[in-house]
C-alpha cells in the first residue's frame, strides 16, 4: 500500500539464498570493496558471492594469516579463486630472474596456506624488462614448472599499458609459445575493451588455457589509461562497454571459471561494502540476463538465471508520493491547489490525501517521515505502472531490491514496494485493474469535480538527487529492476559546484526518473543534503498553464531578466513568445529534436518542488542547462528567507548576501 | 604564547588595507568562486581584488540587473575588467555571421550597463567554422569595428582546444592580419603552457596588442586538455607550471592590465569563496614575489611587492603542542614518558607541560580545547625555529594569513602565531635566544635529569590530515608563508578510500610538515573527520629505539605478520634485521637515496599518535607505503575498543568485524 513507511535502511540480509539458481560462479576481488580484509570478506559472502580473488595488499595489512583467511572463507562459503596480483615478473635478466623466482616461491606458500590454486601474473611494466617474447615466454614456463610443482596455475595477463605486452592477443601468443599446462591466460574486460580491441578473436582460444576472467564496465574517458583504470571502472552495466558481447565469446571459447568482478573505482572504495558487494551482484545477475550465447544447449542453461522473469512493460507513472506534515502538508496541498489539481480522495485507513489532475496523481502522506525535519517535505514513494506487477515485484526481488514491509488493513490493496538506493519506495501497480494492484480503490473519493485545471495531463518525470556513493549503483537499479534504459550522462556548473546528471526512461518514454549527484561530495559551505527533489508535470502548452496557476496564486519560482536578454541574444526566439516566457518566469531549451518550455515552483517544505514541463517535437532532455538558473534562484529564497525577508518578489532588487554559513 | 587557542575561525577581515603595496593590479574571474554573483563579488572585494571578470553564466543566473551589478562592483570599490566569454564567432558563413553579429550587439549592449570595456572572444571549437585564416581575420575587423563604436575591446583567445586556432601564436597572426585598434589578444597561462608552447615568443609581441592576461596553474596530468582544464585548474603555485617565468615574458613585452586568475576546479567550485579568495590573492602576491623581468627599473619598481620581507631561514621544529583534557592528558604524558621523554618543565601561569628527549620537544596543553572530543587529543600547534621570528610574522601577515590574537603573562614570550588552514598554529620561535622570542624561559624547569631516553633525537616531521577543502591552499600557505618548498605529490590506496599525501620541507630538510586528504571528501562508511594527525621523531636507531620504548611499556602498535612475510619476499633483507623488524613492528621502506625504518603508537585520545623514523642515507620520504597497513591496524584497534576487547594483544587472532557503522 502507498502509504508504507519508507525505510532507508533495510534489514542486512544473506541474499545466497534469495539469488535465483545459475549455473555460472560469480566472484568478486576484494580491492572492489572498502574497509579491512574482514570487512570485504563478509560483504563478499552476505551478498550471495561464490568466491573471491584475494588482493595482496589487503592480505598484507590482516592480522590474519594466510591459513586464518582459509578458515575465514570457508566458514562463509567462499572459495579463493585467484591471488593476485604478480607484477613485473618476465623478460628480465638471470639475476633479477632469481630475485622474482625467490619471490614466487613466497608466494606459493602463501598460497598454499590460503588454499588458492590460480596466481595473476600481470604484464611487466618494468624499466628492467626486455622486448623478447621467446625470453618472456621461456621465463614464464620457467615459472609454470615451479608452479605445477606446488599444484598451481600461472594465469597471465596483459595490461593495457604494459610495457611490451599490452592486448591479449600478444599475451596469449607468448602463452602458446611457453606451452605448459600450468600456464594460461587471465582475461581482463577493461584492459581488452579500453584499448578498443576485438574481443572476437578471444572464441578462437582453447577454452582450457582461458584460466580467470575478470570483468569490469567504464565510462568511456579520454585519459591516460592507467589512471582510467585506477580510478574510474564501474561494475557492468554502469558503463560504455559492451560486455555481455565480451563475455560471449569468453564463455563461447569454453571458459568454465567463474564471472569475477575486479574493478577500481574512487567511490566503491569509500562506500559501504555490504551496499557495494549487492551492487555488484546485482551487475553480474543483469549481466547474464543479457548475454546471448551461441554454443550447446548446456551452455545456454548454464548461462541462463533461472526463474528470473523480464521486465515487464510499464506504461508510466502512477502516482509519486510525498511524506508531509502539519506544517508542510497544507503548504503543499495549497500549491498542488493552485498548479490545478483537486484533491480527489482520502485513504480509507491513513492520512493520506489523493490530488489529482488529469492522470497526474500525487498522494499527500502525513503519516511517512520525510526526513527533512519539522516542516518539511519529501519525495518519499514512486509509483509505475507495470502491466504485471507481480512480476515487477518478483523480478526486483530476485535482483536483491530490499523489499520493503508491508501493511495493509482489511480491503485494502497489497502492492509490492521495494527500497530504491536513495531510500525512495518504488511501487508497481495497475491502476484501474479490477485485483490487488488497484490502489485506487484504497481511497473514498471526494465530491472533488475536476474542473479544467490548469492544463497538466502525467507526470512527465520525477527528479531525485542521489546520495554521493549511489549514484552509479541508482542507475543499475533502475536499469537491471525497472528495466529502464540509462540516458547519456551530462555534468553542469552549479552555482556549489558540478553537478552530473542522468536520466533513466523506458522505451516508450513513459516512465522517467532523473538522477543527479554532486560531483564531489558536497561539503560545509555548499548546500548540502538533502538535495531538491522534484515531480515534473507535462502540459501541452507551457505558456497557458503558466498563465493559469499565476492566476491560482501558485508561488512559481521568479526567473531573472538577465536569463531572458541572454536568451534573446542566443536564440531571437518570437518577441511574443520571449515576452510571455519572461512574464511567466518559463524557461527554454532545445535540442536536435525538440523544444523544452518549463517552470517551477519555489521549494515547499525545505526540499520539493514542482515543475510543468512542455516537449515539443522529440526533446529528450530535462532542461538541465537551466538548472544553475533554477539553483541560484532557489538558493536566493533561501537566504532570503532566513533573513526573514522576501526576495522573490524582489523581481531585479539585490538580494541578501552575506548570511550564508562559514565553514571552520 | 604557545599556550594560545587554537582559533579555527578567525574574524572576517577587509584584506585591502592590509595587502602590502605593488604597483600591479590583481583580479579574479567569478567562476573561480563558489556561490552566487553576489557571494562571489563579496568575497573577492573582501580577499583584496581590485577588479574581476564577470563570467556571463553568473550574470545571467542574478537577479540583479548588469547596472545594478555595476553599482555593486562601484560599492565594493572593484572594477570590471572583462566580460567573458563569448564563443564561436568567427570563420563562419555570412548567415551565421550575421546571427553572431546580432549576438555580439547583445553583448555589447549588456557590457555599457556593466561599464565593462574588454570582452574575451575565444577561438571557435564550432562545427561550423572553416580552416580560413584570412576569414577569421575579417570577421574579427568587422567585430572589432562594431566594438569600436561602442567604445568595447576584443580580446582574442586562442583555446588550448580550438578548432583550428589553438596557440597563441596563431591567435597573434590573426589579430595582426585583422590590423585593428579595438582587436588584440587574451593569453591564458593554461592554453599556453598545457600545450607546452614556448612562451618566450609572447615578449615581442607589441604591449598595446595584449588586452588581457589571464593566470592558472594546473597539476601535470595525462588527460583530455578541455577535462585537465575545466576540472583541474589551480592557483599560481599551487601546480607544475613555470608561472613567474610565463609572467616574465608577458610583462616584457609591455602588458600594463592586471594579473587576473581564471580557475575551474571542482574543489574550489565548492568551497567557501571568501577563503579560496584569500587563496587566490596569497597566489598572486607570491608569484608577484617570485617574478624576474628585466626591462626598466619602473617596471621592476612595478612588480615587486613592497614591504614583504623574504622569508628568513628555518632551523627545523622548537615544539609541537597538542591541546589534551584530563583524560588523554595523562594517557599522552605516559607515553611520552614511555618514549623516554621527560617531563622539563611546567608554564608558569598555565596547565602547559614541557616534555623532551634530544632536541625534540612536546607541549601538553590542557587549557586549549582539542576539538577531539571528551577524551580527545589534537595536535593544535607547530613552532618552528626561525632566524628571524618578528621577519616571519611579518610576512606571514603580509601573505594574508589569520593572525591569532595573544594573551600573555607578565615577563612572558611573546610570540606571533598565524592560524594553517587546518587550523593549527603556526609560531614563529628562536629557542634559547635571549629576546621575547625565546618561549622557554615562560617554563619553571623541573628537577627531571635527563636520561639515556629512547635514543630520540629531534622531531624529524608533523602530519597533518587536511579539511578537504583546503589541500592545495595548504600547500601554497607553507610555500608562500614559510618559504617550503612542496614536495612530489604521492597518492595511495587506503582501507577506506584513496589518500594524497604531500609533504612541504625547507632545503636543508630541517622542517618537514606532511600533508595528507582523502582524495574523495569521506562519507558515513570511512572513518572521517577528525583523521589521525601525528609527530614524527627522529633516531638514528629505530631498531634499539624501538627496543627501549618496548620495555619502557610505550604502546607500539602492532604490524601482521604477513607484512613482514610480504618484505621478505620483495626484499630479501638480512634476516636478522628482518627478525627485529618482525619482533618490534618497525616498518621498512626504501627509494633511490636510502633506506627508512620506522614505528608507530596507537592513536592516543582519538586522534593523535607518535611515529618515531630512522632515515639511513638521503632517504626523502615519509614511508607512505606503509601507511594503510598502519591504517588498517588502527582501525582495527578502533572497532575491538568499540568492543570492549583488546585486539592489539590478539597477533594474529581475528579482529572482530560487522560492528562499524552502517550507512542510511
Amino acid at each position: 500500500m502507498p502509504s508504507v513507511e519508507t525505510r532507508t535502511s533495510p534489514p542486512p540480509v544473506d541474499h545466497r539464498r534469495d539469488l535465483p539458481a545459475s549455473g555460472l560462479r560469480r566472484g568478486i576481488a576484494t580491492v572492489c570493496l572498502s574497509g579491512t580484509l574482514e570487512d570485504k570478506l563478509s560483504a563478499a559472502a552476505a551478498a550471495g558471492f561464490d568466491g573471491v580473488e584475494i588482493f595482496e595488499n589487503d592480505l598484507i595489512a590482516s592480522p590474519l594469516s594466510p591459513s586464518q583467511v582459509r578458515g575465514r572463507c570457508a566458514d562463509l562459503g567462499l572459495s579463493i579463486d585467484l591471488y593476485q596480483p604478480f607484477r613485473d615478473f618476465e623478460a628480465v635478466g638471470p639475476e633479477l630472474l632469481a630475485a622474482n623466482l625467490r619471490r614466487a616461491v613466497h608466494k606459493f606458500d602463501v598460497m598454499e596456506q590460503l588454499g588458492a590454486h590460480t596466481v595473476l601474473v600481470c604484464s611487466s611494466v618494468s624499466p628492467a624488462a626486455v622486448n623478447d617474447d621467446d625470453l618472456a615466454a621461456e621465463q614464464l614456463r620457467t615459472l609454470a614448472a615451479l608452479a605445477a610443482e606446488r599444484g598451481v596455475r600461472i594465469a597471465y595477463e596483459a595490461l593495457a599499458w604494459g610495457r611490451f605486452v599490452s592486448t591479449y592477443e600478444h599475451s596469449w601468443d607468448i602463452v602458446r609459445r611457453a606451452d605448459h599446462p600450468a600456464l594460461g591466460l587471465c582475461l581482463d574486460s577493461f584492459h581488452v575493451l579500453s584499448r578498443g580491441s576485438d574481443p572476437s578473436g578471444i572464441s578462437n582460444i582453447p577454452g582450457a588455457k582461458l584460466f580467470f576472467l575478470q570483468l569490469a564496465d567504464a565510462p568511456r574517458l579520454e585519459m591516460d589509461v592507467l589512471q582510467w583504470s585506477r580510478h574510474h571502472r564501474l561494475f557492468p552495466g554502469q558503463g560504455a562497454f559492451d560486455l555481455p558481447a565480451f563475455v560471449g565469446h569468453v564463455l563461447a571459447a569454453g571458459y568454465d571459471g567463474p564471472l569475477s568482478l575486479e574493478v577500481f573505482n574512487d567511490v566503491f572504495r569509500q562506500a559501504d561494502p555490504e551496499r557495494a558487494a549487492v551492487d555488484a551482484m546485482r551487475s553480474l545477475l543483469a549481466l547474464q540476463e543479457g548475454l546471448q550465447v551461441g554454443g550447446p544447449a548446456a551452455l545456454t542453461e548454464r548461462v541462463r538465471v533461472r526463474d528470473l522473469p523480464p521486465a515487464p512493460e510499464l506504461a508510466g507513472h502512477a502516482f509519486t508520493e510525498l511524506a508531509v506534515d502539519d506544517v508542510s502538508g497544507p503548504q503543499v496541498a495549497r500549491a498542488l491547489a493552485a498548479l490545478g489539481f483537486m484533491h480527489t480522495g482520502q485513504h480509507r485507513s491513513k492520512p493520506v490525501q489523493l490530488w489529482q489532475e488529469g492522470a497526474a496523481r500525487v498522494l499527500l502522506n502525513a503519516a511517512a517521515p520525510s526526513g527533512a525535519g519539522p516542516g518539511g517535505a519529501a519525495l518519499c514513494a514512486l509509483a509505475v505502472e507495470s502491466v504485471d506487477p507481480v512480476a515487477s515485484a518478483r523480478r526486483a526481488e530476485l535482483l536483491l531490491a530490499p523489499v520493503l514491509p508491508r501493511t495493509h488493513g482489511a480491503d485494502e490493496a497489497i502492492l509490492s514496494a521495494v527500497a530504491a538506493p536513495d531510500g525512495t519506495s518504488v511501487f508497481f501497480c495497475r491502476t484501474g485493474a479490477n485485483d490487488a494492484t488497484s490502489w485506487l480503490s484504497d481511497f473514498i473519493l471526494t465530491d472533488a469535480t475536476p474542473g479544467a485545471g490548469a492544463g497538466l495531463t502525467k507526470i512527465d518525470h520525477v527528479a531525485l538527487s542521489q546520495p554521493f556513493d549511489h549514484f552509479d549503483e541508482a542507475a543499475l537499479f533502475y536499469r537491471a529492476v525497472l528495466g529502464l534504459e540509462p540516458e547519456t550522462i551530462t555534468e553542469f556548473a552549479a552555482p556549489f559546484g558540478l553537478v552530473r546528471s542522468r536520466a533513466v526512461a523506458d522505451p516508450a518514454h513513459e516512465v522517467r526518473i532523473a538522477l543527479s549527484v554532486a560531483l564531489l561530495r558536497r561539503g560545509e559551505w555548499a548546500p548540502g543534503v538533502p538535495d531538491p527533489q522534484h515531480v515534473a508535470f507535462a502540459t501541452d502548452d507551457a505558456i497557458a498553464s503558466a498563465r493559469a496557476v499565476r492566476a491560482l496564486g501558485a508561488p512559481l519560482l521568479q526567473i531573472p531578466g538577465n536569463y531572458y536578454d541572454d536568451l534573446d541574444a542566443r536564440l531571437g526566439l518570437p518577441a511574443e513568445l520571449l515576452a510571455a516566457m519572461r512574464q511567466y518566469s518559463v524557461l527554454y531549451d532545445r535540442d536536435e529534436h525538440g523544444e523544452f518550455l518549463h517552470f517551477y515552483t519555489e521549494i515547499l517544505g525545505s526540499r520539493v518542488f514542482f515543475e510543468v514541463v512542455q516537449r515539443i517535437g522529440g526533446y529528450a532532455g530535462y532542461g538541465a542547462a537551466n538548472a544553475p538558473v533554477r539553483m541560484a534562484a532557489q538558493r536566493r529564497l533561501r537566504i532570503a528567507r532566513v533573513d526573514g525577508s522576501t526576495a522573490h518578489s524582489e523581481g531585479h532588487e539585490s538580494a541578501p548576501v552575506g548570511s550564508v554559513p562559514r565553514s571552520s
